[in-house]
């Protein structure tokens, strides 16, 4: 018996990614609209949305939301080439495609590097980050990423953060898709900044990011940027003074996203969203794993955001026709982008709950049946 | 008699400005499916759009249309930054604000520079110009705007790309409010870039920018960028390669975009987009002449994208009231931004025709009414 196609509100396929992702009817319809970008209406909207982000972690008295146009590396470049000084040089955490990233932004930029990096599975060294920090006192600033959507892996975070601190250095965080989902408290984890975008756990759409920066860093970051565009100290002058962008804003996207910041705050906050996310990531590797498909990371390291799967080694095993047919039920996925192993990946993020979880599996057996698959791997990770 | 309030398809104010425009609400709609960024349909999308951009400018052999997340200014310093060379030299004609932008964004680039300025009301000079690149070899490219918005002047592009060619020097343009509605033909009109936006003359919604490149400056310019975001080279081999962006693209822009294309093939392309705003410019400035307002521009000067007038002198005149004024009937317009003097402009582009534009010289008239004031200024510039 075929599933029947799955269909979001709009009927267009679920995106089960890391984004862009599925948003809701409410959000996209934010954007039926024409905002003047510097009118007192548009900038009142744009005021609301910014003063919401630091509160979600527990940073509004602290630090300052400075929005960026374009996609979240767009926010992740001007936070470290604005924050970082020219004469700066930043240890970076690397376990997957993002810190990689910000390496070459920061080469670009003629920052000084020093790696410390471990494969795609496996966590940063919080003791050989403490050891390279006391033996070299010329870094001045730590990178890492919450959440590294290479492999899904949640990082130490708080523990990185701690020893950062403890050596008297600046942390940096790449906390894209873990922003709004994954708890993290200004308080207890001490950054300098941290980069997040619109259309991850917020879900809102692609367009938009940010970066939630402490106020006196942004006061002493003037005349580090190597753009005019990705100045975020020349940026956040601007809209302190006016309320109003440099460049023009993206004003659909904009809106989408206040709507979208009412639609998380009904649904709890970060504890609200993080509950739904966790569900769907159980439901999804309970039956990925009973199907016989294999995830990359033991649960402990497993991020409720986006799992990787490793390709099965089964010869009737075909992702592209496996991609296709899940496609045309309804369900998009991802490809993989490790380098340790072949592998797919599917997100567990957006406007998508256990239901359509549940339809995505009987979409992936219905594949494997049409492909005439019975996956041999072994069931848990 | 109280002028009704206007109201565009969606109830919301008519924006007089030059951008964020109103925008049909076809093109709106475009955006309310989530689209997965490197997915085959949201690739074939994008790909119809990039393909469409160089043709407009009669560029579809030579060039190649490199789009960037962003306003326009991001593709701005894209262009500039990428196809710069660190050790070029660009002369500026400038003669408003994006020019003087242009400049601040070649001298953080560290790029050499050498301004040749007129005033806001002036065109560029055209024999100064192959006079400077005559007794400077060392200069390599021309920049210079289509359109100037900071006062609406139409700068002479073709003597522009005359002079800047048989000195064989490259030009850059700005071409952010003219392209789409002012013709340019890259066979007559030689240029190795121009940089414009989704959200001008082709009506789309602000977050996505785009140049149009010479094929060979792009292949080589590869390591001139002084980001990563804004590597014009860098996103076209990935686009080349795989049809996707390296960076989360604004998928809603994109598609309203695709719609917005469609609508203005179904208009007539660039003729027939620029005989709407022409009469809309037309209609625009008689009739503000007939409540005695000014314009800065003669005629032979004045682009058909926005109109600059002059703050009239009057003492009853009082500009946030009468902003605030016609903001309330429906129609919002925008600041002058001039250096010469006190001024507001209008502007001509966006989903709105003669009809509105008469409305909108109701709305003024009624406002004048309201605050007791017979403009006094003569009738034409």
């Amino acid at each position: 018996m075929p599933t029947p196609p799955a269909a979001s509100e709009t009927g267009d396929p679920f995106l089960l990614t890391p984004g862009p992702l599925t948003t809701s009817q409410s959000v996209k319809a934010a954007m039926l609209h024409d905002w003047g970008s510097r009118d007192p209406g548009f900038i009142a909207l744009n005021r609301e949305v910014l003063a919401r982000l630091p509160a979600l972690v527990n940073a509004a008295a602290s630090h300052v939301a400075v929005p960026m146009q374009g996609s979240g590396t767009f926010a992740v470049e001007a936070m470290l080439t604005t924050l970082v000084p020219r004469a700066g040089k930043v240890l970076l955490l690397i376990n997957g495609a993002y810190g990689t990233r910000a390496r070459r932004i920061l080469e670009i930029a003629g920052r000084a590097v020093v790696v410390a990096e471990t494969p795609e599975d496996t966590p940063p060294d919080t003791a050989a980050l403490a050891a390279a920090l006391a033996a070299d006192r010329a870094i001045t600033h730590v990178f890492a990423v919450h959440c590294e959507t290479t492999s899904g892996i949640l990082n130490p975070i708080a523990e990185i953060a701690r020893v950062t601190g403890a050596a008297g250095r600046e942390l940096l965080i790449d906390a894209m898709s873990a922003f709004g989902a994954l708890a993290l408290d200004a308080a207890a984890v001490p950054f300098q900044a941290l980069a997040a975008s619109a259309n991850k756990c917020l879900e809102g759409v692609p367009g938009l990011g940010f970066v939630i920066c402490r106020r006196e860093a942004l006061a002493e970051a003037a005349g580090n940027a190597t753009t005019l565009a990705l100045d975020l100290a020349d940026q956040q002058r601007a809209l302190e003074a006016t309320g109003q962008y440099r460049f023009t804003p993206p004003t659909h996207v904009i809106a989408a996203l206040h709507q979208a910041l009412a639609e998380f705050e009904a649904e709890g906050g970060v504890s609200g969203r993080f509950a739904r996310y966790r569900a769907n990531c159980a439901a999804l590797t309970e039956g990925m794993r009973g199907l016989g498909f294999c995830t990359l990371l033991p649960d402990h390291l497993q991020a409720p955001i986006i799992v990787t799967f490793r390709m099965p080694p089964d010869a009737g095993f075909d992702f592209a026709r496996f991609y296709q047919g899940l496609a045309g039920r309804g369900f998009l996925i991802y490809p993989g982008k490790l380098t340790v192993a072949p592998s797919f990946r599917i997100g567990c993020i957006g406007r998508i709950g256990v239901p359509e979880m549940r339809g995505f599996l009987a979409a992936a057996a219905a594949v494997l049946r049409e492909l005439g698959v019975t996956l041999a791997a072994p069931r848990a990770a």
